[in-house]
């Protein structure tokens, strides 16, 4: 049978074949639980090839998870955490930091999913005064929630106002490998080079079935993290399926490939909604996702040929989202519907 | 490259290769993530028609959540759970459970793994006074942590105890399938029928990969929990990768072949054993555990060759555990490595 | 010894004589303790006839406890939690309702201190969708942290529209007294039959020595909240001592005398500084708070001989609390030192 | 209106004279709240004195509290803490130490409610296991919930063995002047020269009205407490009511003679008792309670004009408490009722 195509997320995209490959190679025998066998050992290496041989690397299921554990273990229950209002933690992961962690997330509204010092600021008054949870932690997303992503000088500058006020940068990086791309860069150095202390590493979106990283590049910070794993839940016990992955994801660079696809097609289909003038391109396509504002009435119908998400139903702004496995002729079919859509609309309007 | 054998844990098996090939089957196009998709909602189906209609499903990544959340869906901080003092719960999660519920564990100390109304009663007291923890869970494990099995008999006296006194009960059925087969019974029959209220509904040590399911026998009782699994970090995007696991499990009963032949190998390494004066087995064997007390001085030696775990350094106590996938040759190889091991040290002894 | 007088807060007041009065005349004997006592009865009884009869009273220690167990008995932990931005639960707790509700803070800017639905709106969407943390409850503050009262209109407008969209409403009353005063209305017609669910029910800033009360104007709400309480480490054990404060506060209007007295105070205050150029009153002077802001270089001379806090560094805003014992002569020696350091400061600029 | 008197707790008394007339006096003016006042300081000051220059000293309100939030600031939430069954933290706090910590408390059952090394060893294991909560904590009752005394021999013992093995010593100090009276010492000496890392330090039991103190042995670990305090809802506005009460129970040694009043009305209450034949007394009289089989039917007569609670209804076992307003007179009635009830009973049973 086969599934739909649409562009809802990148993680309704399947699984890259290189992986369901391994899962047949390693498939047999009996390995150590929990971590201690061969493939998990193999992954962590070519991790820290790629970030940097001081790195600490813990697997965890998902990006709930790798942010509200990565926190847990930065933070005492009297901290806060400072980030972006539309950023996955603060939006999308029901409350689960402020559960795990016992902190208060700070949040702070801006234009495009970027933080600024200018905004940053804002929040840090009180150090020492017990009456206020305490700022701690500075969490940016690269790439952002919404396409965005941040220069490794606007990441700098973050950092080290950050670490200059005894605060430590988090960095949600679900779509990491996109940023990376946009950036034309390694991922060591929009991360451990420019001054991130904690990352949140995906690769479900870019083609992977389970499983994220957490990467400490202060190995203090890593202390006792695999208790709060523990405890947290997220320790898997057939890890060698979970680490695998990563291992072929960074394997002769297959998530540039992934991620470089998913972000042309974010412009191929920029290039042509740009041009339909019903519709409004919200946001810089730096990535893979593309949001405009379309018109209200047609939204229903397209979606229900192609799956995708309201962004912000007041502004009728809509999330559309490529992935590794999306086809030129998905695209050219989906703007075809939406042009045809448009006309027909356009059509009734004229005749009212 | 070839993965020893050993009997550490069930879990330290592969995954089925029924379930690789499905993973291919299903690796196409995109589903919508987290759960509403054909291949969840089939192994949904299949799952109600093992466990009855009215069975509410949920699933998420491991044992350690599916107990943790479980409880936390029935329980207020304020409570306390019974638990016999070997229960996963009690002793391997690290205090997930306290954590996550903010409930107290209550422990009882066993034989055999088991709990009885004659212990459970030593901590059913003082409802209603506030300075106290409210009793409100008896958490049972169905296969026990030490290999042994509930009768459905021994199940329903302490369900029915349970709701005559107002309390739910939890059975932790990481190794529910081995119960089943031992008893000869349905999944259905120790679980809903038995009285049981919630079930944490394990297939990874059975040849899954990743993934568990809590199975919720009134829907009253499920009501919310979409958002503790949520806060909880354990949503799955790509959903269908994981429920897909139990739809190939509970199809033409593999599971059932699966943990049969697991008890059988374990039976098969008992009979053997059991011959041998230097070893002790202390548990009946009526799953795929056997508990031991063999010479200290070879478990160095034989672990060298087939890793398995010390379960009481004190006594001297080991654990085996076969597995789907154990086949005879794995154990005539480890007996005689077993005995040959033992005759060296007899020799010695007499030596000296 | 004397301590010093000043504006800093109305909790750096001492206790009203007539509580000291009372513990005099009750310190004699065994009571049972945890409030099963008479004199617990006795102030359960007069609340009761203040708010209404069927509300449900619980005595804790102070107001931040107040705050985050009364959240705590009407939320899960998934649940969201809508407060403004200069609420006491959302600054000054140290992140108290996080930690021991688990719940998500979300926060909505003001000018007056005071939220209105279309501020509200804001944060009430997706509802049932599991990935957002769910909306339950709009906490208000009256007396707000600004000195400004929401009017009966007001609250009522919140609470009908909380209501019709499934949510609760919290007050938090530490300053209910000086509200109830300003619009010249009972207790109960600003909590209870405003449609407010749970109150914060302050005493301390108006002259009680410890202790705050929850109270639920719906019994079902207060179901097991002896439980929280006692969990939350907020049950007294010789409660006579704690729960006759409220009865002394409530006889005879005692409260109404106290708030009145402060409110006026404040009045008198603010009546002379608005008449002072360099001085500017930010805040509506409702009860008893001023906030104003005032030359910079004048604030430390005169903390010197009147603590109060800065409210605003960054805009040289101040504010000035008066006290159910604050004196007229206060005041006027208050303001002659702020007249005599303005001119100071003024002649020094000219010279310059 | 005079009030009944009984055994049922040390709490259920009033409040020491002295400390009312010492909140007349300083009950004038305005302090600064929170602890910034000249009261607190000189309450901190005498406890210093009494437990050694080091002392680090934070007030909260209850002993739960005190417990609750001593352990938070010496664990992580993956850590264990070892107690007895019997202790308060364990039993009375209705979980309060599992939600706020995060923690998993082991018990271990005692004949006296004291802890020794070798009931402690059974919990010391799997260290840098991250499957098992990792033991951190020891906490010890002086004087017990059973009225028995560790000798400071028995403390160094536990302190010593805990330090060994990486853990800290808690110490729950309820009624920790009793057992400096029992052993005839300073406070000091059966605390921080013992090796007491921290103290839950008790005075409402001893004549206080409310608050109780924790004090850190050791600076470091007191380091972010002042947050949790906060975050843990104990932190008192007016505290000058709350710190002073210790300054008056520890100047010309108050504590002392109170203590010692207590101890001496049990051991005269002991001497009446354990003449009667119907009477068991179960526990050494150590200090001020009396744990005592009685015939179950004169119990509730016998409360009905003294109340006290049943410590154990199995073993009709009553627990009487005398206190630091105990009289021989009330001894003495209270000892004719009972042998009047005594008596009675007998008498029908003699006559069935």
């Amino acid at each position: 049978m086969l599934n739909k195509r649409g562009f809802a997320s990148d993680n309704n995209s399947g699984v890259h074949p290189k992986i369901l490959k391994r899962f047949e190679e390693i498939n047999n025998g009996h390995t150590i639980g929990y971590g201690d066998d061969i493939y998990t050992q193999e992954a962590i290496e070519i991790i820290k090839k790629n970030f940097g041989q001081q790195t600490e690397v813990f697997f965890v299921y998902n990006g709930t998870a790798a942010n509200t554990l990565a926190l847990k273990a930065i933070t005492h229950s009297y901290n806060s955490i400072i980030c972006a209002e539309t950023s996955h933690m603060n939006v999308d992961e029901c409350g689960a930091p402020e559960k795990f962690t016992g902190c208060k997330l700070l949040s702070l509204s801006t234009d495009n999913g970027k933080l600024t010092i200018e905004k940053i600021k804002y929040h840090l008054h009180d150090f020492g005064f017990e009456h206020h949870a305490q700022p701690k932690v500075i969490s940016i997303t690269q790439t952002t929630e919404l396409g965005t992503v941040y220069t490794i000088k606007e990441i700098k500058k973050i950092t080290s106002y950050a670490h200059k006020n005894g605060l430590l940068v988090h960095m949600d990086g679900a779509r990491l490998y996109n940023a990376a791309v946009s950036l034309n860069v390694s991922l060591q150095e929009i991360t451990s080079d420019a001054g991130i202390d904690v990352l949140s590493f995906g690769s479900t979106k870019n083609g992977g079935m389970f499983g994220e990283a957490i990467l400490f590049f202060d190995k203090k910070l890593a202390e006792n993290f695999k208790y709060y794993r523990k405890q947290g839940m997220q320790l898997h016990s057939k890890m060698r399926y979970l680490s695998s992955q990563f291992a072929v994801m960074l394997t002769d660079e297959l998530w540039r490939k992934n991620a470089a696809h998913a972000n042309k097609m974010a412009k191929v289909l920029y290039e042509k909604v740009k041009k339909i003038p019903e519709i409004t391109v919200t946001q810089k396509v730096e990535t893979n996702g593309i949001f405009a504002i379309i018109p209200e009435d047609i939204i229903e119908k397209l979606q229900s040929e192609y799956f995708f998400y309201i962004w912000d139903e007041a502004k009728s702004e809509v999330r559309w989202m490529t992935s590794f496995d999306t086809t030129e002729n998905d695209i050219a079919n989906f703007v075809d519907k939406l042009i045809n859509l448009l006309r027909k609309t356009l059509i009734n309007s004229k005749v009212i």
